[in-house]
């Protein structure tokens, strides 16, 4: 069978890799194109003028999807298999205020710092990291971690009785900031848990092998008891 | 009848607007707590631990809302009154995907600096405004206008046939940037007959009356007309 999908990515893009995990678990199949985010072409801008990824692309259907959580309401709504806002409609408000607390304010604080200090300055702008800037969003990265703990005390996901959007969104930019070296664990026991159960999903496997040219991650990013 | 939902927001935050424009539309009744972003408070963060408006509460069911698009999604699961997310789902996820360019990229090239420069600077820091920066938001508020009009060239309403959140998006974010300033109308017809057909419609005469303290908006901010 032909693969429908397109899905044009990086592989530190937490915003793709949430994506493909929604699509891991629903056992969406797809194929995958590289787009840089300081090298997108005026085709990438015309498929989305937002010039971001994700970007997913059904061409024989026509179909041109992007922004990551559309995308996602998107397979939520015609995909039955693993459904990922679910419960009810509390459950799914907090499933959604989570998944935008991910997206907004731990990429603001975490992800986007550490992707412009190792990703873009080593790739592209060839300086050397802001150790100070590093050393924010490390700081920043406790606070959410403190956080996530304390939800993760509370219930068995992050955001109630079942694995979710907020669970994949979450796990998307943890996954990124821990390739760039920004998770320092200590301390963190509940969501070391709950992430390390996460790693050792068939969705998650595909992330975890995946390297970024000459970025390296450290030691214990792929290992799934840690 | 009591009203139900307490909405927390300030004069000028486009998202709470948004949240505004769309109780309007569905008549949701809803009264208003003033929270300012640089003085948020514990029992704020306790409500919200992302630290932003919009939040809604029901104290007497006890549920709290935020992050506005969580919001939307809700109120579109629950209220049946005036759909905004709406049509086949390739409406919808052009509708949502709309919200995030209005939410996120309008957002951080037009409103926020507009915010920061007029609103922030004066109120908080009490500092002049950078004029080079404001320069640059309106320069950008000119692309985001260019595309708007390309829209409305294609289509009776930004993403398609009918009303939607991502005209309710658009026009928050606008109203806010008009507000302070930072719409040049000259050379956008389009948008500024969508804009005009909106201001006039009820869900949308509250905000154009109400005042931030001592920031004046332009004469033309709430003539219908124009």
């Amino acid at each position: 069978m032909p693969s429908m999908w397109r899905l044009y990515q990086f592989p530190l893009c937490p915003f793709s890799r949430k994506i493909r995990l929604l699509m891991g678990e629903k056992q969406i199949a797809y194929d995958m194109v590289r787009e840089d985010p300081w090298a997108a072409s005026d085709m990438f801008y015309n498929l989305n003028p937002a010039g971001r990824t994700p970007v997913l692309v059904d061409a024989e259907r026509e179909i041109v999807l992007s922004d990551s959580r559309a995308i996602s309401e998107y397979f939520e709504e015609t995909v039955d298999k693993a459904p990922m806002i679910n419960g009810t409609v509390a459950n799914r408000a907090e499933i959604r205020r989570l998944v935008a607390l991910f997206d907004e304010n731990f990429y603001a604080d975490v992800t986007a710092p550490l992707l412009s200090e190792r990703m873009k300055k080593r790739i592209v702008l060839r300086q050397p990291p802001d150790s100070r800037a590093l050393r924010e969003a490390m700081k920043m990265a406790h606070g959410h971690l403190d956080y996530m703990d304390y939800l993760i005390d509370n219930r068995p996901w992050l955001a109630g009785s079942q694995m979710s959007l907020a669970d994949l969104a979450a796990a998307a930019q943890i996954s990124v900031a821990d390739y760039l070296g920004g998770i320092d664990w200590k301390g963190h026991e509940q969501t070391r848990g709950w992430y390390s159960v996460f790693k050792s999903r068939p969705s998650f496997r595909p992330l975890l092998t995946e390297r970024m040219e000459v970025i390296q991650p450290p030691a214990h990013y792929a290992q799934i008891d840690i």
